[in-house]
């Protein structure tokens, strides 16, 4: 055991830094391979080299020239937006979202499916999920071949490689061959993940983590979790479920949580825990909808826009639990940014912000905290399909390296099937 | 802010590829470039390159060769033991240690000076420092020319790059300059940490860590913390202070902390939160000696040793909040392996392992618990002063690629001063 590598391969760095190139290409179209290697502090050679690939690839495409005071004009490169396009899929608890992008990561259409209360065994979530993939390819009138790849989002622990949804405990699901179910309805290249992962690679591609060394990206929904943007990459660990600070213990011996621990951090401030601060506040508060998470959090956010003086104790209660747990994150991880994201922070937003960053100032060393910045998602649209949809590019982009320069294509046929 | 790129240089790469290939040699020597290629997945070229390297640097020695079956006949490589002497140095809140090793990382001669209560002046600490500093060097009777490097971890939180000690909560230390305080003493380059990342760097290069992908190195002594070895590297941080795990909140408004939290995970399992959990069992027990931690957790030791009641269950009731924090670190990073390290993990041993690998197991997620070993670190000497040393021996190596192959070399004479 002891002896057994960490391998360091060049096809890893190869990756990291066309994910680099690209990311900034993105962000910042058009450009020059000058103004990459600035950006990204790669040579001008290697810049050029995997700009020449994406351009092979149909990723990019060449539109003119800039002129370099007395130099010769420089290339410019821009997304070639059209060369193709990301599905991202959200499965949440209550509802599944699908999302197509361009290559540039703009939205061209959105499908939205509700999923009622117990409505979870994994062949209704499929269907519910190809529904919505045979609608947006519709809606946005893309020719299925141009679709380069489904990501799709599902709670809980999830086997990447095998495609598996190993324990999602909201549902109670134990090893749901997910991607095999996905791919007798859709016949593009499917990559599963969990939204934590989803939050923090949309966060780290176009969101607050871009360009930042280490980001902590915190996922508030109905269940909660830290996505880990360290050095640039997501951190795994060693078997793809690092980050469940929901299940971290802040209150030992406090709430019974699902997973069998007492005290764990989501039972106080996801959704269904914010719903029990509320209630053990003032149990018949009308600001409480027992059944409807979705609607609890709509009423808070209102309540404390007017002042309410229930709804805002249950922020503040709920900010000092969270600051408490994401003091620990600070100290633990001691990383330049903590992004809020997913949508109980985007429907509390800034006042949950605030209340949160006083609660970490008193729990967390100075030092680290002075190093952090704690911010709401800037990302405008559902970050988890955004972030599902760039884990299909960041496969598209792996293939290439995999199979030299051709990005892989659907398998069978043109467009979703059935 | 969001466009300062991650750089991903080559040196870096070549840096880590250096450290790994040396920690191979001292690990496996003698051994073969072919045998060093399979160790670490690089190519042979590229180890062929690095062995040259420190062959160069005078830290390697040719030492024959071996047959390959029907090939030509392989050249064998060893440390060069005696090609330069490391000076690690462990302050801690008691007493100063300092080891001298040769370049194969094997200790030659240590150096104890014990601290009174109240003896914690940065001049009184530097004295101490120089005197068993000097007190090695004699004691090894290496030449101090020979001498690369003195790495010294002083608990609490460091500035590297200054030099400066920031903050070290048990002395109420503020940005005390403790390498130019020492440097009017020391001649030897000098190198500062801190002892979660001397630890863990010392299981990463010797110990547990070695060849794991992402381990936590947890640190039990009169402070706690967590070291981070995450994809082979440290983990520092954005300012160099990562792995704060003993103030990471685990009793929402628990005991009091010297931090100014409360419930912070040092409170209940650091050497004086220890001493609490046996004040507050039995506060007249023989076991306790009010002024000495080590005398207590010694006691506590042999309590154990003889089933004594009281000693068993201050242990038990240790290990249930140990248990709950060490889970906290499991569910969060998804680690290889979670070593149990320093003075009062190592004087306790077995029988808290035991125990706190029971209470991980109730609070852990299962599947990352199924994913990590918890061991007690198996380094046999002081892992503070080793990873000291390795530190000073990393600052050598990373000289080489700052200024060509010369190791650096003390800056005005060959011994201590003063």
């Amino acid at each position: 055991m002891g002896d057994v590598p960490v391998k360091r391969t060049s096809r890893d760095i190869r990756t990291a830094n066309r994910y680099e190139v690209l990311r900034q290409i993105i962000a910042h179209s058009p450009t020059s391979r000058q103004e990459l290697a600035a950006a990204t502090g790669l040579s001008l050679a290697t810049v050029a080299t995997l700009v020449g690939e994406l351009l092979d690839l149909g990723m990019l495409t060449e539109v003119g020239f800039e002129d370099s005071a007395g130099g010769r004009p420089r290339g410019l490169v821009a997304v070639n937006a059209s060369g193709g396009a990301l599905i991202g899929v959200d499965i949440a608890e209550t509802y599944v979202r699908v999302e197509l992008f361009d290559l540039a990561l703009d939205m061209l259409a959105r499908a939205d499916e509700d999923m009622r209360p117990g409505e979870n065994r994994p062949e209704q979530v499929v269907a519910h999920v190809a529904a919505a993939v045979g609608s947006v390819v519709t809606q946005a009138g893309v020719e299925g071949a141009r679709v380069l790849g489904v990501g799709v989002s599902v709670p809980g622990q999830v086997d990447r490689d095998r495609g598996v949804s190993e324990y999602a405990p909201n549902w109670d699901w134990h090893d749901v061959p997910l991607l095999d179910l996905l791919s007798e309805h859709i016949a593009y290249p499917l990559y599963l993940d969990n939204p934590l992962r989803a939050c923090a690679v949309a966060e780290l591609w176009f969101g607050a983590a871009r360009g930042r060394g280490d980001a902590v990206v915190v996922n508030l929904g109905t269940g909660v979790g830290a996505g880990l943007a360290l050095g640039g990459g997501l951190h795994r660990g060693v078997s793809n479920s690092a980050g469940e600070w929901g299940h971290t213990t802040l209150v030992l011996d406090g709430r019974l949580c699902h997973c069998g621990n007492h005290g764990c951090v989501e039972t106080y401030v996801g959704a269904p825990g914010i719903m029990l601060n509320l209630r053990e506040l003032s149990p018949s508060s009308p600001l409480l909808h027992p059944e409807d998470q979705t609607a609890t959090i709509d009423a808070l956010a209102r309540g404390v826009a007017a002042q309410d003086p229930v709804a805002l104790t249950v922020v503040r209660d709920t900010a000092r639990y969270l600051g408490a747990g994401i003091s620990n994150l600070v100290n633990v991880f001691n990383p330049e940014v903590v992004v809020l994201s997913s949508w109980v922070a985007a429907t509390l937003g800034d006042p949950l912000l605030n209340e949160v960053r006083e609660a970490v100032a008193r729990h967390a060393l100075k030092r680290p905290f002075a190093a952090t910045e704690i911010v709401l998602s800037p990302i405008p649209t559902d970050p988890v399909c955004l972030g599902a949809a760039t884990f299909a590019l960041e496969g598209a982009l792996q293939s290439v390296s995999q199979r030299g320069a051709s990005v892989s294509r659907p398998r069978a046929r043109a467009g979703p099937k059935g």
